[in-house]
């Protein structure tokens, strides 16, 4: 198999390499070359300038793999990439892109005959030996164009990826995947500050969550991570209280309201990510003059320091 | 290694077991004799009738470990011991007590000079084949005791076990255990209906939880039996929605309000599953009736059949 990735980040520079050790010959482009240009020299991979350069480095029907951001490049990439395929082409969208975006981009692309996967990916940057979580939306026609590199790419050529069901359906199943994620980070975090807060017992935290790695009930790829940073580290002093979050976090949230099905862990998770990041301090202010202002509370003597 | 177990509940019973097999000697009291005198016949421990002759049984020091229900059955069962030990010897409690518990009965036994051990047991019904994942709280003279016992019981001699701190420790570190459990599984329940809602995706949820297991960043061990029931039968409608909750979820639910550190995704996780009890019913009827007296809205019309 010979497949085009456009877009050599983190996620694009790794799929390309696993991508390659695994026999699919890669041709590669990125906005900036000089990433390229290693990546080939590295890998072997063919290393093109331009997107039309991709295209016609490629067999028909071609399989041209996106790992740009998702959103506007995403976007514009799509619409620069669309006049130079031909019909039976395909199309595959492996950002962390919003599946209702997906859905309408597999609609458009149909139109000229251009097939479309979206392909929600999981892994980091331990896919490259561990192999991806790959969950894959679009016809059966166009998922068995790009099934060869997905049995690459997957952690095994029958585990750990799933064409889900229609354009829309990889994204969507991406998204809940790191709702749950959001849900379970968040259980970790609170479970082990309580464990910190409590200090009469003067617990060794990294040495609890590696015993938790064995034989307990909440043992996971997440807690192995967080035996492996504790253990270096638990007072986390140098770390600011600040987390970001993402898309599908978010979208996770919107999905529960729009089906109208409770998600209250997941979309609390997000939301303590919110406040994590100031964003409900003026809540917080307000609390404490409206306290000032029925209790007489002083502000300064009922803050903490 | 000799010791005894009180209590062959489905916990005690494999504990025994897997004492048995590795190579420990284990003399056993529980409640109906019929149970200990079959698993004496199946394992070749040695069978009591009594907590007198348990104790008897046992060389100096002795080690008597607990798996009885927590609150009632073990106060008593401890009271009812008490006057049988001798100084030195030890009492492993392996129910899941409230930690204030096992500080307080600690203190009790050390007035008597008897030595104390608390030991949180996560593992369930699998932890026979792979061992107990065991916290446990005590001074290390008591610790070192029960030590060989523990290296068995666990998943393995150096793996799964740990001695966190004083008494009371190992029930704390259990409890917030059991608190991580609840959000984890709320997570991925949220996450599962959202995918079951979601009906023109048609997504196969058995088949999406066993993709996940492999190189996702949600896997775990929870994914994995949530995966094995899926496969079996997705739709779960011979399953009422009736989510029970043990003493541990509340507790840390109180630990949080004592502490004043926010566990919101652990504290709702167990509102959840109060919700799922039917005791938030009455709170939806009074938001029916306020709804019907602000806006007119009927209560047959507004409400789901």
């Amino acid at each position: 198999m010979k497949m085009g990735i456009a877009g050599l980040g983190r996620m694009g520079a790794n799929m390309a390499r696993r991508l390659q050790r695994g026999g699919v010959e890669v041709v590669a482009w990125n906005r900036s070359a000089d990433v390229t240009r290693e990546l080939a020299a590295e890998t072997g991979l063919t290393a093109v300038a331009s997107l039309a350069q991709l295209v016609e480095a490629l067999p028909s029907p071609r399989v041209v793999w996106l790992m740009l951001p998702a959103g506007e490049i995403t976007e514009a990439t799509i619409a620069h990439l669309l006049p130079l395929l031909n019909p039976d082409d395909l199309l595959v969208e492996g950002a962390n892109s919003y599946y209702k975006d997906s859905m309408r981009r597999a609609a458009m692309l149909q139109q000229a005959g251009i097939q479309f996967v979206d392909a929600g990916v999981s892994g980091g940057i331990w896919g490259l030996d561990n192999g991806y979580a790959l969950m894959l939306g679009g016809s059966n026609k166009a998922f068995e164009l790009v099934e060869p590199a997905v049995r690459v790419l997957a952690p095994g050529p029958q585990t750990g990826w799933l064409h889900c069901g229609p354009a829309g359906s990889g994204h969507f199943v991406k998204m809940i995947h790191n709702g749950i994620e959001y849900g379970m980070m968040q259980a970790y975090a609170e479970g082990f500050a309580l464990m910190k807060a409590r200090a009469d017992f003067d617990l060794d935290l990294g040495a609890i969550a590696e015993m938790w790695r064995h034989g307990s009930v909440v043992r996971s790829w997440l807690l192995d991570l967080t035996a492996d940073f504790l253990a270096a580290d638990q007072q986390l002093e140098g770390v600011a209280p600040v987390v970001a979050d993402s898309g599908e976090g978010r979208w996770t949230a919107l999905e529960a309201v729009e089906q109208g099905v409770p998600a209250p862990v997941m979309s609390l998770a997000l939301m303590m990510r919110y406040a994590s990041q100031g964003s409900g301090d003026y809540s917080a202010k307000l609390l404490a003059k409206m306290r000032q202002g029925f209790g007489g509370h002083a502000l300064a003597d009922d803050q903490p320091s």
